[in-house]
């Protein structure tokens, strides 16, 4: 009998590139000002806005357009021109309709864990652009439920489990990121496995709070844990 | 018994007020371009803006935001300023933080429908508008599960259905659209109540294709309805 019930996976940077798309963005639009500040405060500028913003447009493609825009006003002490606002948001409509580019192993990987077990996506964002990128990632067929919350904290975990109907203990989550898809599930009561961005080794970390779970280099090594 | 175990509500202009907020809004951006264009032209030109987003940027507010910036950089010929780009921008933000105005009788109604049902809002937009909505409606502590979709078509509500554990035959939905509340409601096996925005009166509708389902003059009507 399987450990777990039910396996639900990041989406960015577990399942697909994402931040690579967020980078070749930013560098366009560093370009864009060029002329008017250098790279870092460029960076820095768009930074506060996207911090600024997050409260009020939450995590997307759509917010971080209009960072952009405002940080181009800021920066430009508002003489960006018309036509760059419209190539700002250009680049927005590209980020959203370009190809999804899978993380290595990903389709065959969920594929062998979704014969003994439930799967699901788990994952933070705008609901529009999730659910656009799961239909041209190709991989919609292999999941059961596709779940986008607002914030990955450990009670939007725990209504989760309860919509999905599966009890802590049986519930997994896989995922790159130690402080969205590892710390909370723990804390609601669920298991966790950490598949770090673009790192190639495997290894067990116990953090100081003495909550445990696994680390794994690739999502290929994932069906053979579970079997574990 | 209770005929129903699950009574859903759509959100905007059924629980609040919404179209008034967008009205309100694009009033404004008829100011701002008044000296281009008349009322008749930016409404048109921002209306097909926002048809071409859809697509590309879904429902909400930020889409919104985004349709203005595109339509004042055409209507201008991309003479539109920096700080008139920063000033829409403010005015989504605006939208994003405004007080929800509840109509009348929401609270009360919800209220007493709970007593004897699950109560739960599915409303289509975009996720992090509509936490953010429902939070400041103060109606939060009222609902069992709030389900936000990206299309109201019969597949996501049946979708919803899965997700809440209810059979169709013991769900109603109850909303301002037949298009989005109802149609696809009763396609899925469902029941539905309309209950049109700013309209006083009540009776029952059969459309063409023979689906049936109640029309009343205000939410206040709605307990009474379901105990008949």
């Amino acid at each position: 009998m399987p450990r777990f019930d039910l396996v639900a996976f990041d989406a960015d940077d577990t399942l697909w590139h994402h931040e690579t798309l967020y980078h070749g963005t930013q560098q366009r639009f560093r370009e864009l000002l060029a002329d008017y500040h250098p790279p870092e405060w460029i960076d820095a500028r768009l930074d506060a806005a996207e911090r600024r913003n997050l409260a009020h447009f939450g995590y997307g493609v759509k917010g971080f357009v209009l960072s952009m825009i405002e940080t181009a006003v800021e920066l430009t002490e508002g003489r960006v021109s018309g036509p760059q606002v419209q190539q700002i948001i250009d680049w927005g409509r590209d980020m959203l309709s370009t190809p999804i580019e899978l993380l290595p192993g990903v389709r065959e990987a969920v594929a062998a864990v979704a014969e003994l077990h439930r799967v699901a996506v788990v994952t933070k964002g705008d609901l529009f652009d999730q659910e656009a990128k799961l239909a041209r990632s190709g991989l919609g067929d292999l999941f059961a439920a596709f779940e986008v919350v607002s914030e990955k904290d450990a009670k939007a975990y725990a209504a989760v489990m309860r919509r999905l109907g599966v009890e802590p203990g049986r519930f997994v989550m896989v995922g790159n990121s130690v402080k969205s898809d590892v710390l909370p599930v723990l804390a609601a009561g669920g298991a966790a496995v950490h598949i770090p961005y673009e790192l190639t080794w495997a290894h067990e970390v116990v953090p100081a709070g003495g909550a445990e779970f696994a680390t794994l280099g690739s999502i290929a090594e994932l069906p053979g844990w579970l079997e574990r």
